[in-house]
């Protein structure tokens, strides 16, 4: 961090061809650092800074780009650099970079590699995008129940330059089965010439490698892991998800939760958003706002119906909106608090009757306050408006505030229950949050709102 | 894991006394499971079964506990029993339980400690709550710069029992000073007589005791750390905060993201759903919907002002709630995908001209689909409706088409802007988000509306 520079003040050094200044740029900060001011340069400029690394120096660097740079920097290299690139990254980088690879690119990479990389990498991209097994890596470190915590020991400062961690070994049996596990600090700890298999804990907490890998990082967040082994159906360790990971997955399904809430479609793992172009934002807006659109419809269809009803009494048009919005809003809040709840694992789909129960509650203290608040804004709005004879302000307005507080209840209910009902059917409850909600509850809110005209003003 | 019971036989077991299967399940399986059966029971029941396991035991398991029910577990214990486990317990779980203790109880325990844990419970819980130091733990290892790495791993042994983790130590010059780290791995690689000052790191990523927590945590996220060391302002170590509380940290700020997002006030932290009455919720709740409510006077006042518009043509109303939903929708998802954007530094408030260029490239392109199907819905819906004489259908269609799309792009604009305006005050960009936004916009939104139809239909 003491070696800071501009991106102009490095392409300078660039073209002017200061190589060793670069070099101890790129190695004297941390890659982190490096890979933020290499990549503010075009793809191109940022490979001629970076050919100067070493290979392991470059790799690093390079897996901290985003993934859409690092797919554009490919572009840029010969066979033999990305080869030797690829060859330097750690394995779960590489497979993630080889699944958003053009498929010609592959083709001229693959065959290149050695064979164990090449079949590393086809196991790791075999998974489907959203398991365990997308995200672990083949980078951890194992030892075998007979071994003595000397050579134990011993072995881990061997292999530690090529492994993600190595502060948790897992302990192998036949056919790789997990059979236990020590941290580097039972192992510190132990007595030297103790076996393995003495002082390893038996009880191991792992994953199913196609387990879902939010799964995968709330066990990471629950246990306070470092990292969390990875097995297949046989019981045989597979990769290993880290502590980091944990970190990202939760960070990238809250942008998807929270883009669900609003409607917004399409994936955003490599989302930065001013890479990505006016079109594709466009495109994962559009489809759910067109949805919505067309799902107003069935509103438009009921209000045209009341039609004589709103012709009669303008009054009541004046208060559509109101009763609307405000069904929105605390369906919106009921919903959030219920997804939100699901999501840390607070409440379960069984927990349905307690939710209802306390929802229920909620929505009649909320309905009392606003129901009162709208018939004081009619009497002070509309004292005014014109209305039919034979029916009071004030009766309108004690329409419109039962309108109104029926629909609070309605709208907190149905925010509380579309989302577990989602769970129970093995939906994210997410996606039937808002403006989904909005929409259904604008619906309900307008037939409440005629209903409640017709029984208490009798239009 | 193996030896799993329900909480009932817990119970059962308590009751006829049965110790010696009681201990063995305390301690035969994970603290965060058997705090999970533990917890289920009544706390002074609870506290039964927890009190035959030892000392140290026992405060692991209640450290996992959530702070509402350790605070009511101190309630039923004696002084002795509580001055025990609180000594036994980690400095960072223990500030945190004393922050929320009644002061009598905390007036009960303190003089009875040793002095030293005093004062770290003192320091510990002297710092803002949203600070890096009301989250950082004192249970750190440390070494001097002159220690060979045999003396370093020797010491580290010895402590690594009382620290909360061992794989970094940190290296202190004169007065605490932080000049470096090494991690468990640089000592197991490096030569045993090398000194520490040789091979640690002299560059620390590290964070200020008054700085924001989230800031920490993101740092923890950006340079994958298993821990963070914080220091005061004269750069003297003063705690860590490691790995797992980043990953807590995260997932907090994500719940108040969310619940800012749906105008929720009130702090979740120790919030868990059920355990929450609802006259909380509601008061969470009510706050923001009373004032969205109010902030609904104004459009209120607007819609009365065009009274007369609306019964001439009648048909003017239908519409109304189609263009406040659609323009709450745009707004909506546009300052989702900045106040997100925000939040993961993908963009600055210095990027303000091109995210409003992108924001508007997408609102046309939004606005052009939406007017031509808007268009389409009146022609469809209305073809029935009374009209006055002299105007067509196609024309109010017309203008609703071009009211909703002028709506859809300043709705847009309007949720871009909103936080990122935020953000450059140093406010919460998503307290602007909806339905704050949704509020908002359906002001601006009937205006446009009114006055479109004025210029194009002459009411």
């Amino acid at each position: 961090m003491n070696t800071q520079i501009t991106p102009a003040a490095l392409l300078a050094l660039s073209e002017s061809s200061q190589n060793q200044t670069i070099r101890s740029f790129l190695s004297g900060s941390h890659s982190v650092e490096v890979a933020e001011t290499v990549s503010s340069l075009p793809v191109q400029e940022a490979w001629n800074v970076l050919s100067l690394a070493s290979p392991s120096l470059a790799a690093e660097i390079f897996s901290q780009f985003d993934l859409p740079y690092q797919v554009a920097m490919m572009d840029c290299l010969s066979r033999r650099d990305a080869v030797q690139l690829i060859s330097a990254m750690a394995p779960d980088d590489r497979a993630l970079l080889f699944k958003r690879l053009p498929a010609e690119k592959r083709d001229m990479v693959l065959p290149a590699l050695a064979q164990a990389e090449r079949e590393d990498i086809r196991a790791l991209t075999s998974y489907d995008s959203d398991s365990a097994g997308a995200v672990m890596t083949s980078d951890y470190a194992t030892l075998s129940p007979g071994m003595r915590v000397s050579q134990a020991i011993e072995h881990l400062r061997h292999v530690a330059p090529d492994k993600e961690t190595i502060y948790y070994a897992y302990v192998l049996g036949s056919q790789r089965m997990l059979v236990g596990f020590v941290s580097l600090k039972d192992l510190i700890l132990a007595s030297p010439s103790a076996r393995i298999e003495e002082i390893m804990h038996r009880e191991v907490i792992s994953t199913r490698v196609d387990d879902d890998q939010e799964e995968a990082a709330r066990t990471i967040q629950k246990y306070d892991l470092i990292a969390l082994p990875v097995v297949n159906e046989d019981g045989a360790l597979v990769g290993i998800i880290t502590h980091d990971d944990a970190i990202d997955i939760i960070t990238r399904e809250h942008t998807e939760d929270i883009e669900k809430f609003m409607a917004i479609s399409g994936s955003h793992e490599t989302g930065v958003y001013l890479s990505t172009p006016a079109l594709v934002h466009f495109k994962n807006r559009a489809s759910w706002i067109v949805g919505l659109a067309a799902l107003g419809l069935v509103s438009g269809v009921i209000i045209h119906r009341f039609e004589a009803t709103l012709s009669n009494m303008i009054i009541l048009a004046l208060y559509m909106p109101m009763v609307a919005d405000t069904g929105g809003n605390t369906g919106s809040q009921a919903a959030t608090v219920v997804v939100r709840a699901l999501a840390l694992r607070e409440i379960r789909p069984g927990d349905f009757l307690k939710v209802i129960f306390k929802e229920l509650k909620i929505s009649l203290l909320l309905a009392c306050i606003l129901g009162v608040l709208s018939w004081g804004k009619v009497m002070y709005l509309s004292h005014d408006t014109v209305i039919p004879l034979g029916v009071s302000l004030s009766r309108i307005g004690l329409a419109i505030a039962v309108a109104l507080s029926l629909q609070v209840v309605t709208a907190t209910l149905t925010g509380a229950i579309l989302p577990i009902a989602a769970a129970k059917f093995k939906l994210d409850p997410a996606v039937v949050a808002s403006p989904a909600l909005t929409t259904v509850v604008d619906i309900t809110g307008l037939l409440i709102y005629f209903m409640t005209a017709r029984l208490i003003l009798g239009v």
